[in-house]
């Protein structure tokens, strides 16, 4: 096993972390003896372990184009980046205390900004167009306003591999006096390292390192300072003895990995462009996300929805099928919400899937993963609860044709509970017209219930869906952009739940 | 090498962290290619790596006497440590924002007591006797004052091993209502988990584990709260992904280290006793530090300080003759200050020496360090700059006889600089009779200094030590004392450094 991701032919979930790179493993066990004690202790143990340790650290500078005094390791990227932000904002108090981000960077972000709201700070989001990239004039703009302290952009978004304009941002915020902090994680793996930007941080996990290893990099004259507790480890920048052998196995890999990062991201960019072409050809009913030009986007990743799926039992049925992919949908997260990245974005958040290859991965297991993915969503399309026992694997659910609105499901359990008997005057909250009620029911049924009942309504009248599971707002709207329906408005109710009033179009 | 510890005979900082025990090692090997994936993940993968972790867990669980649900892996003791203690602040802010701790915790509790200054808290902090215990009715005492609303005391001390009270404070703390938090580290290696505690750590690296793994256990009805951003890793109470590699190795070693731990515990015991006997007999001018009672500290670990000795030339020649030893002494740290646990003690901090032993250790080992002790402080004794060149190894400076008071160490280039001329009136700040100069002088030699001076001074009559060195304090007062002369008092100067006016008594 010298090839980095041998026996993960299946394991398309790259984005999530990856297996072990074969030199970290020979790396971390070689260091494993020389590399246990306290660097900072004065004891030949200490010292041959500080020795691996600057050499780990002057082999990441040089492959970063930094300093090995810019460059520190914390114990995850997620470390990495809360404190990179959070540092950055209590170097600049003096600046102010707003904080601004674009609305699709990693959650550590937004855990971060949620910090430090609660600790009195502001928090400032810039959006994005539907491709997911950053509108670069309204992020300077934002960050013109008075007390912004600190900016964050990642380098490329982690679910659906859209790239942000860093260097251009970096420039101009230098311009105007804003240190950009760039989370350049997924960037880093076949990309470049960011230039020009005075702080930016990685997570070892994305290119095959051990668990433990983030990269917080403070370039000179950045005005970081620690934001939580910290001791002498890493110069005042971390907390804790340094996992040396961690270290020198997450550096190893780096090298290794970027080595070969021109050829291989060449490769795995024509695997992701097949995916791209092939998925909307053989599934109905499916948007494939980011944008379309290849220079845009990650090399390795792409994401796309499906209508009327769960995201989870779509999991379910990969990973039986021996493959491994992610989903943003709400139904596969402890939340209850849809990822924050495909709403911001107003995409289609149900049936997400997220593929992100890596070197173990060929030509061959691409076109075995393109070949189940027709039958795979079928099937789980089929076991949708609530869906029409007409429904059959291979028929697909964009032929649906629903009963009327007011006896859709009447008499079935698991169908809207709530749908208006026809002639009935008074909706709640005083809503008029046909009234679908697909309130406690949660992603896919909301769309589904939508696609069922138009058809029974008159083309040029409305339907007003009450829904209350976070992924309708996207939802819907995706829907009626999918379609070509007109989603007029939305009202948050009373009584809980949001009106969303639909116009059929067609 | 299936020995734990074993190639390291000479290595006696275990305190500092052990060499990975061979079940650490085996373990980590074992679980590096099931336990890379994020636990969290609904893959294949990611499914092998949770259940790595919840047998894990569910082993240091019952190891610790806790549920499952009530531990937490994070990425270092220092981590796990510095999160008890805010985390319990954090959840109970209603009750106030008063910190208490011993003037003895880890360096990670002071760390964490800054940071609670500097965001608006306040912090009380109880002191020791001698030989480094808390004062349990002073400790009570302060808890019960308005607004405490977390207490911290380590199971045993890190530098001089003396055990804490901790069960009896959590008890009459209990009746308080103020949670005690116990740093558990040193205790738990051969010693008793901590019972009837709400909240307590330890760091994996004090038993064979790997670097990165620091256990935070918050029993049900403790109100922690987590301090800084977390993610959903280890239910809200950590940040990044959980290194299940590293943490199946912590627990392995953990449990086999335990297995053994009460003979263990007395082998050990048997040769810090040796220790203990033996320095004093064969070194003059030292000291051991702790308590006399075997039952009252730990069974591993010893530290004595020695007059007239710089602690970092110590472990160097320690170092070249193959042992590797810790000190708290001022010249072997990067801040100049000497180790606040010998400071609170009223300890000598110079020449500090701390002994930890471990399994790999063996009685012929020790009796070579005592063999090479006596020579080991005699030739850095005598390297020690401004010492008399009469002084050779083999000679003890307690017999040192030094010249009058004024003409000292006159036309030496590192003799102390300022002092005064005989019949000089006009001393600094109005001081008035003999004075000795030694600002700008680092221990040892401030008390170098004075033990060459005072022989010059007419018995009851008083010499003056002016010094600014931050172990001067402690290091004088206990020359003092071990020598049966007089301190009689202290001023601080406004010209910079303290006045030790110090009587002649024999």
């Amino acid at each position: 096993m010298n090839q980095p991701g041998a026996g993960y032919s299946g394991y398309f979930d790259a984005a999530a972390g990856l297996p072990p790179h074969p030199v970290a493993a020979e790396a971390m066990q070689a260091a494993w003896q020389d590399g246990w004690a306290d660097p900072s202790r004065l004891t030949g143990a200490g010292r041959r372990s500080a020795v691996l340790l600057d050499a780990a650290r002057q082999a990441a500078a040089t492959e970063l184009g930094v300093r090995p005094d810019e460059l520190s390791f914390l114990p995850s990227g997620v470390h990495a980046l809360q404190q990179a932000v959070l540092g950055s904002l209590a170097g600049r108090r003096r600046a102010g205390t707003v904080l601004l981000h674009s609305a699709v960077e990693h959650s550590a972000v937004f855990g971060a900004a949620d910090w430090h709201r609660q600790h009195g700070g502001e928090v400032l989001v810039a959006g994005v167009d539907p491709a997911g990239r950053v509108d670069l004039d309204e992020f300077v703009e934002l960050a013109r306003r008075p007390g912004v302290a600190t900016a964050v952009l990642q380098a490329a978004n982690h679910e659906v591999g859209t790239r942000q304009p860093v260097a251009e941002a970096a420039r101009q915020l230098a311009g105007i006096g804003v240190p950009l902090v760039v989370d350049a994680g997924h960037e880093l793996v076949y990309g470049q390292a960011p230039a020009g930007v005075p702080i930016f941080t990685a997570d070892a996990r994305l290119w095959g390192g051990p668990a433990g290893v983030g990269l917080l990099v403070t370039r000179q004259g950045s005005r970081w300072r620690p934001p939580f507790p910290v001791d002498e480890a890493e110069s005042g920048r971390a907390t804790g003895t340094p996992n040396v052998p961690a270290i020198v196995a997450a550096v190893a890999s780096l090298r290794a990995t970027r080595a070969d990062r021109a050829a291989e991201g060449r490769r795995l960019a024509g695997l992701i462009e097949q995916i791209r072409q092939q998925v909307p050809r053989t599934v109905a009913d499916t948007v494939v996300l980011g944008p379309d030009d290849p220079a845009g986007r990650l090399p390795h990743l792409v994401t796309f929805s499906c209508l009327y799926l769960d995201g989870e039992a779509l999991l379910t049925e990969f990973d039986r099928r021996g493959f491994a992919v992610s989903s943003g949908s709400s139904c596969t997260a402890d939340t209850l919400t849809p990822s924050h990245v495909l709403v911001a974005m107003g995409a289609l958040t149900s049936g997400n899937v997220r593929i992100s290859l890596h070197p173990g991965v060929g030509q061959t297991d691409v076109e075995r993963f393109l070949a189940v993915l027709p039958e795979a969503v079928a099937i789980v399309r089929a076991q949708a609860p609530g869906s029409s026992p007409g429904v059959l694997p291979g028929v697909l659910p964009g032929d649906l044709a629903a009963g009327a609105v007011g006896s859709l499901g009447a008499g079935q359990a698991d169908a809207p509970s709530g749908t208006l008997p026809r002639g009935q005057r008074s909706a709640p909250d005083g809503l008029a017209g046909s009234v679908l009620d697909s309130r406690g029911r949660r992603c896919p049924l909301p769309v589904l219930d939508l696609a069922r009942a138009l058809p029974g309504v008159d083309i040029g009248s409305e339907l007003t869906v009450l829904a209350d599971d976070p992924a309708a707002a996207s939802d819907l709207a995706a829907w009626c952009r999918m379609r070509g329906q007109q989603l007029v408005d939305q009202t948050v109710l009373d009584s809980g739940g949001t009106a969303y009033r639909v116009r059929r179009l067609r």
